[in-house]
């Protein structure tokens, strides 16, 4: 029996890499392990690669590699006399064909892995110098390798939720994942999720997963959905295990002392919410969910604080539960800082 | 005709001190105006006294100013004997002393203005330097000298709504604050508002303001709000303007070449929320609002970007609108820039 959490460990189990301001020498640390992947022309950070994928690949022409300030630069040749849109294909091919090729390359089982996952499903990485005037659009990466380059991704979360007609009582649709699905089988989640790909706005992403993951008809969602707010984390996966489906030796490129580091992950959630009557029904859509709950705040808690829930989902439980007044300044000791840390400025 | 302001206009007017990790420099060049304030024994921060008023007044035996490392420390001399309580006490009692012989002392209109103000309530100054353990309350500072120190307050902040029984359109009880008051006269507010004092919760507070300033019964209140998030930012306040109704001559304590600097003001709000039913008005009970108007959602975003609101109720407003599907992260280009903004760590 595990024991249970709080609701902060929750929120820092997602929101687990290091605050500047609060420890920079921890900050530091963590980043030396990574290269600042960048866009010529553009200075900002767009994401960080682990030294030892840098390492363990090849980059082909178009790329530049500054050992000395740890920075991977995607910079293909590009007329002046190219659009912004055009500009944004040269750099989508090259990335593109770039991750292809490092699919092929047996050396590490992260690069196997990439050609497993792959899904021809792309997340656009914006540059955001400019805030307030409307973000340039300057690639799209392959959505399985987003982690291997640690850009910022956005997904749409639904929590879909009624009212008992007897007792008044708040209750809430709980998904149970697939026990066939890759990550997370088995845990519980927000009745509809998904990532925001490319051209998708979050309320046509959290219409289109309410339909094919929940099964709930495009009329009720539209009419019904409601968009309350956005999460924001930045997260380190866990250095990944040997996969049991890849038995390929790996000769794993490090240098001696260097040690494996995560995936960075930073993730901003748009969060809806969905009030269903007494008659309407979640069911599987698709082979995504197992089954749907319907619970009560109290079961809810329960599970959540056991550590069942999908980790983005657990967070999205705990913003329905501070919106909802289920989790207030009265009954939480860290309401504040549970709060805040909900809503990172990445 | 003032230009209609953008949602994040008003954000960042309230959340108006320097980012750290965006501009390190523009940060600690705020921060060197001033002198950091603690309690001798504890290693953090708790508040920023501008550096102009440190050298206009003398501080009294049992605070140490130590000018090389910028700190103003508070440290009577304390028995190990005593307990948390007793220590708090002294602290308190130095406080207050210093703070009476500071506004008996003529040399700057902020001095005199503490004796003008002078409230005989108390806000509470905790050590946070365990999270998640029960935080120490290390003294007590009268309420008109915390932008003085720089201290972090906390407040609550209550919106009362309805729905149009007719059109099922949301309402919003909207205050106009009496033309009289010290500070915003005249400008639109939440339904209730108000400082946390020493020894209260978060919910008594909103419960004995909503009674005090809107008249609304103290059942309908507890029944009916409900705890719906915390918002913190951190705001600098202007320099203050000499005081119309200060006529003294003041001999500012500058040296040349000092600029005058805003105090400092982190801030958390508590917020609730009240639906009431459509034949429960809000109306005036002291004297410190002039009337209510329910309006409607047009209404009252017309009345916030164009700046008649008091800056802390606006993003209260905008916090609202957000929770309530008003501002979407489809109509918002801003979006989840305000959403975490809302939400400053401090």
């Amino acid at each position: 029996m595990t024991q249970p959490k709080t609701y902060l460990d929750i929120v820092k189990e997602c929101d687990n890499f290091p605050y500047e301001t609060e420890n920079p020498a921890l900050y530091s640390l963590h980043l030396e392990n990574y290269y600042s992947f960048k866009v010529a022309g553009y200075t900002e950070v767009l994401g960080h690669v682990p030294k030892y994928i840098i390492r363990a690949f090849a980059f082909p022409d178009g790329w530049l590699v500054d050992h000395e300030r740890q920075e991977l630069i995607l910079a293909p040749a590009l007329d002046n006399s190219l659009t912004e849109s055009e500009k944004a294909q040269r750099r989508t091919a090259l990335m593109e064909s770039t991750l292809k090729s490092m699919s092929q390359t047996p050396t590490r089982r992260e690069f196997l892995a990439l050609a497993r996952k792959w899904r021809n499903e792309t997340f656009p990485i914006y540059s955001t110098t400019t805030p307030g005037k409307s973000k340039i659009r300057l690639l799209e990466i392959e959505r399985s390798a987003s982690a291997l380059f640690g850009i910022l991704t956005s997904g749409v979360q639904l929590t879909a939720y009624t009212t008992d007609p007897v007792t008044n009582e708040l209750k809430i649709w709980i998904a149970r994942r697939s026990r066939k699905k890759q990550t997370y089988a088995g845990m519980l989640d927000s009745a509809a999720a998904g990532g925001l790909e490319s051209g998708m706005n979050p309320l046509e992403g959290v219409v289109r997963e309410a339909v094919e993951e929940a099964s709930l008809g495009e009329n009720v969602v539209r009419k019904g959905v409601r968009c309350v707010g956005a999460l924001s984390y930045y997260h380190v996966m866990p250095p990944s295990p040997s996969s049991p489906s890849l038995t390929e030796p790996v000769s794993d490129g490090m240098k001696d002392g260097e040690e494996e580091v995560g995936f960075l992950q930073p993730e901003i959630e748009y969060i809806y919410e969905l009030h269903l009557d007494s008659t309407t029904q979640p069911k599987p859509g698709d082979s995504e969910v197992e089954g749907f709950y319907l619970w009560g705040v109290e079961e809810v808690k329960a599970a959540l604080l056991r550590g069942e829930f999908k980790l983005n989902s657990a967070i999205v439980v705990i913003d329905f539960f501070v919106r909802h007044g289920v989790i207030t300044a009265e009954n939480e000791s860290d309401y504040v800082e549970i709060v805040c840390r909900l809503h990172r400025r990445l």
